[in-house]
C-alpha cells in the first residue's frame, strides 16, 4: 500500500545541449529515447518512481513548451499535475513552486525531488532507497540528498563529503563541493568520505518550506505574495506573472549549501546522469569491438570504441573510426572523438552563430 | 544547322555500383546531380550533346526499370526514342539493338555513342572534339573512339596505345589495354603513346552494322533475326522476346579490339568517368581545407581532404577527420577513407549479406 502523503516533484527543465544533436531545444534529452529501450528518459523516472509514489502524486515540472511532449509520453498523467514555467529560472524557483502547490494540497506531505534525465540500472535498490530516505525525512526535520557512490574519479559531478553518521547510512554533510580536477577526484575516491551529488532529495514540505523561506527569502517572496493560488484556478496566472521575478539560482547554492539540518543517504544504485555521449556509452551495452549501435544497423571495420546513434534505424558503415561519437539526427550530423566531447557546446555555438537557431 | 544524319546513342544502363549509398539500385549514378549543379549526369549529357544532335535524334538505352526516371529528368525527349532493355547484356547488344534502330530510320547515319555519366569540364571542346570525328567517319571506313591525353599515371583506366597518324590528330590504334598497375600507367604517361579510353565512339551505321556481322555474329545472330521489326511498333515486342538470348560482351571486346578499321582521335576536354568518390572529389570545387562538400552544410574542425555529401542539405559537423568520404543517403550513412574506397562493393555485398537487398 503506498503512503498518500507522499509526492515527487520531476524536474524536467533540462535542455541538454551536451547532448546536441540529438537533444535539441524543441526535444530535449529527458524526451529522448536514448538508450533505445522504448521509453524516454522521462518516462524511465515517472515509471521508477510510480513503485514508491502514487502516480496521482507525481508532479511534473517543466517549461510551458514542453507540454504536448509531456502529454504524449506520459497519457496516465493528470493535467493539473504539470506545472508550467514561463521560463527558466535554476532549480530553487522550480522547487519552491512546487512545494508551495504540493504545500496547498496536503501540508503534511513529504517529497522527493528527481531529475527526469537520470538513469538508474537497479531500480529495487532506487527503490528501497528512496523509501527508507521517506522513513528518515518524515521522522526528522532534515533535508535529505541522496550522494552515490563513486565508482571512478569522474570530473564531471559535483561531491558531497560525509561527516558524523546519524543513522545506518544516513550521515550529516560535512561539506558540498564543485567538480572537481582528476587529482582532487582520484584523491576523494580514495578517502571513501566523498559521494557524487545526485540531485535527488528528500524533505518533508514543512522542513524544505521552512528553509526556503530561512534561505531563499528573495525567491519566497515572489512565490509567496499570495499563497492562496496554490493548488486554485488561480494559479497559473499567478505563476504566469510573478514567476519571472525569481531569481535564478540552483537549490544546492540557495538552500542545501547553507542550511544545518541537511543530511546525505549513501547509496548505490547503477545512477549515472548520462550527461554526456560518453557517459550515454559508458552505460550502454557494448559490442565485440566495443561499440555501441543506439537506433541503428551498424556494419563496424577497423572501428572499435565507438558511440553511434541514428534517427530512423539507419544502415551506418563505418571504416578505420575508432573512439567517436557518430550522431545522425534528421537534419544534422556529428562525427567527433568521444575525447574532444567537451567543444560539444562551441559546434553548437558555431552552428547557431553561422547557421542559425534552426539546428539548437 | 545541325546535319540531321547526325545521330547519338546514350547508354545508361550502368548500376554505379562504386557511388553507394548514393547510387543505388533504383537510382543509379547517371541519375543523380553529384555535382550539385541542379542537373543529374544524364541531364548533363544530353544537354551537351543537342549542341552537336539534333535531340530528335538521340535516342537513349536504358534498363526498363528507369523509364519513369529518364521520363522526368528529359521531359523534352519523345517516347520512342527510348530503348528499353530487358536485361543487362553489357555494352554490345545495347550498341548493336540501338545500330539497328537507327538503320530503320536512316541508313546513312553517323553516330555517337556516349555513356550517360561521365563528367566534361570543357564543353566547347568536346563539340569541336565530336564534329571533327563525325567528319572523319562520315568521309573514312572507320570505327573512330575518343583517347583522352592522360593527366595523371591513373591505373582505374583501360589505355589505348596510338599507332601511325592518318589524319591530323587522328591514328591507328596499335593496341587497347586492361587497367595498368601504377608503375606501368607511368611509363604509359611519359610515353606520350597511351590515352584513356573514354568509351565514347562514332561511326557510321554502315561501318558498324559491318563491324558487328563481322566480329559479333552471335550478337547479330539475335538481333538480325528479323529486320523488319526496328523502328516500328513490333520492336518492343520482338526485343523482349529476343534480347535476353544475347551474350553479354563489350562492344570493345567484341568489336574495336579485333577489327583493322579501327582509329583513335586524341583529345582534351576535361573528362572524368567519375567512377568514384575519389574522382568525384578530384572534379569538384574544394575549399580552403580541401573539402568538397556537396549538397550540405559543413562545419568543418581539424578536418581536411574530404568529400561530404548527404541528402537534404544536411548540417554536418566533422572534427579530427581527414581525406574520408562522408555520404549521407537517406537510409545509408558510409564513413570511409578515401584510400579504401576500392572496398565499397565489399561493404555493399555485406549488407546485402546481412541486411537484405533494401538498402542496395
Amino acid at each position: 500500500m503506498i503512503n498518500t502523503d507522499r509526492y515527487c516533484v520531476i524536474m524536467c527543465g533540462g535542455i541538454g545541449s551536451r547532448f546536441w544533436p540529438y537533444s535539441r531545444t524543441n526535444k530535449p534529452k529527458q524526451f529522448i529515447d536514448f538508450l533505445g529501450t522504448g521509453r524516454s528518459l522521462l518516462q524511465m523516472t515517472f515509471d521508477r518512481i510510480t513503485h514508491v509514489v502514487s502516480s496521482d502524486n507525481i508532479i511534473i515540472v517543466a517549461n510551458e513548451m514542453y507540454l504536448q511532449l509531456i502529454l504524449e509520453q506520459l497519457p496516465q498523467i493528470r493535467r493539473e499535475n504539470i506545472l508550467l514555467e514561463p521560463a527558466r529560472r535554476n532549480t530553487a524557483p522550480c522547487i519552491a513552486w512546487a512545494i508551495n502547490h504540493i504545500r496547498a494540497i496536503n501540508p503534511n506531505a513529504s517529497v522527493v525531488v528527481a531529475p527526469s534525465d537520470h538513469l538508474i540500472l537497479r531500480e529495487d535498490a532506487f527503490e528501497s532507497s528512496i523509501i527508507r530516505g521517506f522513513e528518515f525525512v518524515e521522522s526528522h526535520d532534515a533535508l535529505l540528498t541522496l550522494g552515490i557512490t563513486p565508482t571512478r574519479p569522474e570530473t564531471g559531478y559535483g561531491y558531497i563529503q560525509i561527516g558524523k553518521e546519524s543513522c545506518p547510512g544516513i550521515s550529516e554533510v560535512k561539506t558540498f563541493t564543485e567538480k572537481p580536477d582528476l587529482e582532487l577526484a582520484k584523491v576523494f575516491l580514495k578517502s571513501g568520505e566523498f559521494f557524487w551529488n545526485s540531485g535527488i532529495f528528500l524533505w518533508s514540505v514543512k522542513a524544505i518550506y521552512k528553509a526556503l523561506c530561512k534561505y531563499a527569502p528573495d525567491v519566497m517572496a515572489v512565490l509567496d505574495k499570495d499563497n492562496d493560488v496554490y493548488a486554485s484556478s488561480k494559479e497559473s496566472e499567478f505563476i504566469n506573472q510573478n514567476f519571472t521575478s525569481c531569481p535564478s539560482i540552483s537549490i544546492d547554492y540557495a538552500v542545501m549549501e547553507k542550511a544545518d539540518n541537511v543530511y546525505v543517504q549513501c547509496v548505490s544504485f547503477g545512477w549515472s546522469d548520462i550527461g554526456t555521449w560518453s557517459a550515454l556509452y559508458d552505460n550502454s551495452a557494448q559490442d565485440i569491438n566495443r561499440n555501441v549501435l543506439q537506433n541503428c544497423q551498424g556494419m563496424m571495420y577497423r572501428s572499435e570504441g565507438n558511440m553511434v546513434m541514428t534517427a530512423d534505424k539507419k544502415v551506418v558503415v563505418a571504416v578505420g573510426l575508432n573512439d567517436y561519437i557518430i550522431a545522425d539526427a534528421h537534419d544534422v550530423l556529428l562525427i567527433c572523438p568521444k575525447s574532444e566531447e567537451q567543444q560539444i557546446k562551441h559546434f553548437v555555438n558555431d552552428v547557431k552563430a553561422t547557421l542559425g537557431d534552426e539546428y539548437l
